[in-house]
């Protein structure tokens, strides 16, 4: 199953979450990757064309000569095609339909509506953007007591599946709290995801690779502006 | 992992696709089931509500005391909790990269624009919306000679993921072409895949499950009514 000597390449961009889940999992199974940044401003590199030609998205993983793509399929290709680091799918079939179940929940609704907040237009609609979100959180805070069981983690003591579907998305929460002025972790409301968030941010197999909040917000900035300025007029 | 002595129940609809995948997977691990049907129109029970709180959609799998949600999250589950019988996701990582990758495509892309043949309005809507599903079955067609490996099935010789990801879709597929008055797979265009569907539907842990083309094409001619009254007039 496992092949140490072929080539493993990640094409993806510094500030995606999704691309950034893919580098922590070939993190925890401490597999060397050449990180391929794509240019997104500049068009689409041929090597992403070629390997996602249904998609033409980041991230792409490349083993050897195959291509995968879709962020959880690939987390999850990782950790069946290596084993040199722990498990990132729970071993139990319901502990793995759980994590399994959050994580499309978290990219199907809940990073929609974060993603909402910031191009909300008018104090109603980011009130009720932000609401959305905090609804998510809430859910989260419930399903994190479930599956850490008191541990560290949604994996227990390790990182697992749900932890990096959901982790990845931290820089872009605290961006989000930054923009909207808005504390969306807190220890009143949601105490464990707060602390699990420390926890996994200083992780040895997330800490280099989570990008900076305030570089992230400059670019938001820039996405925002691009975003803002392709939008119709409004009538 | 097996827990043959303890119930398991489908809450669903004899006309929902998702709901199909399940039934389709317990019977290739020969699992024993209660199929609970909801009323749609009369209101959701209170076991759905309560077992898919989140979501409060069809199918559920409810195994023991366990709720689990999402189609392919419920085969792939009853995959790894089941070993009496073939297995449904293929053994080698990339192969389960690939299965995983055209079933995420199949919901994501190529089903909401079979569906979106059947609500089109104009002639130009209806055809741009056919293109865009033949597209989608072109791209089928490719993805089954090189899953297929020239075996009948996209798992080989077995009904696998893929196959029950996409072969759920028939019935529509067929009140789709039979409502559009066109041929999406033909001998012409997608022979590989038109063999595949006799198979398929022809299996026996298909068959008994499939729902009949005509009442799915009465049931969808409900639906429509339904849609299109509920629709704002046109200004």
């Amino acid at each position: 199953m496992e092949k140490s000597d072929v080539k493993v390449k990640v094409l993806g961009s510094w500030s995606s979450p999704f691309v950034l889940r893919a580098r922590i999992a070939l993190n925890i199974k401490s597999v060397n990757y050449e990180f391929l940044q794509e240019r997104l401003w500049e068009g689409k590199s041929e090597l992403l064309l070629k390997s996602n030609p249904v998609h033409k998205k980041i991230p792409v993983l490349i083993h050897g000569e195959q291509p995968i793509c879709e962020s959880l399929i690939i987390v999850q290709y990782i950790d069946e095609a290596w084993s040199s680091g722990p498990s990132i799918l729970p071993s139990d079939p319901y502990e793995r339909a759980t994590a399994r179940f959050w994580a499309a929940y978290l990219d199907e609704k809940w990073f929609p509506s974060m993603r909402s907040v910031g191009i909300a237009q008018g104090d109603d609609a980011k009130k009720a953007a932000i609401a959305q979100v905090e609804e998510g959180l809430a859910l989260l805070e419930e399903a994190f007591a479930k599956c850490s069981k008191g541990k560290a983690f949604f994996g227990g003591d390790q990182i697992g599946f749900l932890d990096i579907s959901f982790g990845s998305f931290l820089g872009w929460l605290r961006v989000t709290e930054k923009m909207s002025e808005t504390k969306l972790l807190s220890e009143a409301k949601t105490p464990a995801l707060l602390s699990w968030a420390h926890k996994f941010c200083s992780h040895p197999a997330v800490k280099d690779v989570m990008p900076d909040t305030e570089k992230l917000a400059e670019f938001s900035k820039t996405i925002l502006a691009r975003f803002r300025g392709a939008a119709p007029p409004k009538s």
